[in-house]
């Protein structure tokens, strides 16, 4: 995967989302979600597999592990973008590889290809060094509304 | 799709979960879904896209949709499955159709295929009428461990 | 669906399609795909499964019903753009129903959501009016390289 | 992925499965797929991007592409199976990442979880170096129908 071609990275947002991240809202707020570090098309998030986020019958909610899955696909290509740029998931797939019944989970989201109006970005989450969980999808880049 | 084969369907797990859902737990209760129908191979829930589970750019968080996607998907099947087995979301895959800032939004998931050891599911996601998630995915079912 | 908002619609792309593929080339050639109707938002195609298409277990080959698939998938887009735009197949997931033995396939290509950049799409394959296959994936629409 | 645990490896069954593929026949026959290497949990395969495999724009046709994986992925298992047992892939997704104009393609299917009734399978495709095409399925492995 050494080949794929990606943009310019820009370090300060890169650094400006791992650091939002120590405490953040919404979804990614409940589900724990921290990011551990964001290179150029490379980016390491975890959470804790709460006893919250169990189904009844003590496995983790495949929803959450949807959604861990979907935030750092969304989020690895921001510091990839031209300032003023956005991308947005728009489909992905994901295999649900062993049930997890607590403990640490990491997720690493890698871009396969990046384009100028779309990237294929991979994830895989991994519990106890087991792959648990493999994804991938597609972002569109849009720029912004008025480039002027 | 009126030729699909679905086993028996139980009424009474069906209501269980309808009811269960008036105050669900864990993610299911942090998005806030209902389950306002279930009968044979059809599930039709609803969640409200509050304030809380947008993006800071005022868009419903695709984890957001991607949790409720993998809820309904998951949970479609139970009423059609013998006692004691349990159905396990294998993998899915999901489009998001349009951005949603607010409002009502309301799954449909359907049982597209059953067989004895797996079942395929799709799921649309509404907003105001207008289609704004297609998934589609796959369940294994499972008999209970010990069997006798 | 009756909600999804659809370009021009080209008459006279579609049945210059329609026409090509009374005998197309390559690998619909191969598969012995036909158009049966092409209208806004929805291609109707079929082929048979021909002993040489199926496995030497008796079976259809996978492949035959993937690149089925792609192909309806591809082709649905066309007489609803813009003439020199161009759609480009990005991605693609489908669910394998039920095995087919032979006989006469039918694929329903149907528009879900079409916008500026990009379309989703939905097929589905049915045999002796079962489901056997649900698809559903993403073009991405460009404009011509040098648009003047 | 180091950590995959797979069944006992049958290097009778991958022998004569790379050699039959010296001249496959049906569609891997006609896309021309060889199986270069067989070991346990991971299968290289070739092909042409001929001309015949090409759109009427030049480009490989992206149901080739489709059927090469769907192949790939669905032979991988063989050699790791039981005697009798078989595997169908139940559902597969892939990503197009860029456009192929001829010459040699390569796949490579690997093995990401193995359990007693499915598998979960990645599929990447290149294209003189560069990653063309990325998928990921599963597979069901089913016991003979009489295991007498």
């Amino acid at each position: 995967m050494s080949d794929v071609e990606l943009g310019a990275f820009d370090q300060a947002i890169a650094d400006a989302m791992v650091q939002a991240h120590g405490a953040p809202g919404g979804l990614p707020g409940y589900l724990g979600i921290r990011f551990e570090s964001l290179t150029a098309g490379r980016l390491v998030a975890t959470m804790e597999a709460r006893r919250e986020l169990l189904t009844p019958l003590g496995a983790l909610h495949g929803g959450v592990m949807a959604g861990f899955v979907d935030h750092t696909l969304g989020c690895v290509l921001y510091p990839l973008m031209k300032r003023g740029q956005w991308a947005a998931t728009t489909e992905f797939k994901l295999n649900y590889l062993r049930a997890v019944q607590g403990g640490a989970l990491r997720a690493e989201a890698r871009v396969l290809a990046m384009g100028r109006r779309s990237a294929v970005v991979r994830v895989e989450v991994t519990h106890e060094g087991a792959l648990v969980c493999a994804a991938q999808g597609t972002l569109l880049v849009s720029d912004p509304p008025s480039s002027g």
